[in-house]
């Protein structure tokens, strides 16, 4: 139902943006799939100082739009888990088109440089592999299992 | 001066979001790139309905943001003519993933099926040609020299 109300025109980029676009929407989805955080304080801990209300409005919608799960955290009760559905796990993409657009136009940023070429010539390959990744509860950075952990492993880094 | 001001973070996604994460400015970048709009009237005369104050407040974001330049149109006086700088057409590549998702996660859209398949499957020779395109003046949809025009006058389509 939330995903067929209200719908501002039938363009799939407006529907995109409905969804996502906002300022912080896919900082949470960032912060799952390039660094493996899945709790509230995680996210709350994130550099861009985001604050609490906000950040609950912003999961409650994520998962009203089907794009997040919560489920109790296993080790502790009092936590939630929220995850990446199928279709937030299609917004690695976007992820990686965002991330690639702000790493040649901002003035500095932190992502390594070797990793941002990397994701640019082998897109297609990268994408898979993070995917699979973060399907699994990994992540692109952090982690022993991590995928630049693999492709290291691998020599390919 | 402006890009480099009071910036959340150093993550190049949160610069992009920044820059163009909220519900309207990719819709502006769209009218241009898939339409070949330019002017304040043909802006706002998009299906989504923004508001005279919103739309304005936009245009001077992405013009203080570098991603829009605006001039005087050549026909008419009384209007400006409103193009994406090199920084906005970079942008291209993060609306094709926006449309991407959204044609396959909407419940329905208006964009044509062959379009959103063909933009998938050869992504990279695609975004190569609309960006030739609308640096030149052109569009993806409209005119007889839209990039969807050529590529049916060659027989691709």
């Amino acid at each position: 139902m939330k995903h067929t109300t209200a719908r501002r025109s039938q363009c799939p980029i407006n529907y995109s943006l409905e969804m996502v676009g906002d300022p912080w929407s896919l900082l949470v989805v960032r912060d799952i799939v390039y660094f493996g955080k899945r709790t509230f304080g995680e996210f709350l801990a994130s550099a861009e100082g985001i604050a609490r209300n906000i950040l609950s409005s912003r999961l409650a919608h994520l998962q009203e739009r089907g794009i997040l799960t919560k489920s109790p955290h296993p080790g502790d009760g009092r936590k939630d888990v929220f995850a990446l559905t199928d279709r937030g796990l299609d917004l690695i993409p976007l992820l990686l088109a965002a991330a690639d657009w702000g790493a040649h136009h901002a003035p500095s940023t932190d992502a390594p440089e070797w990793w941002i070429e990397l994701a640019r010539a082998r897109r297609g390959e990268v994408t898979v592999l993070i995917r699979e990744a973060v399907a699994e509860g990994r992540s692109v950075f952090v982690g022993d299992d991590s995928v630049v952990a693999r492709l290291s492993a691998a020599g390919e880094l």
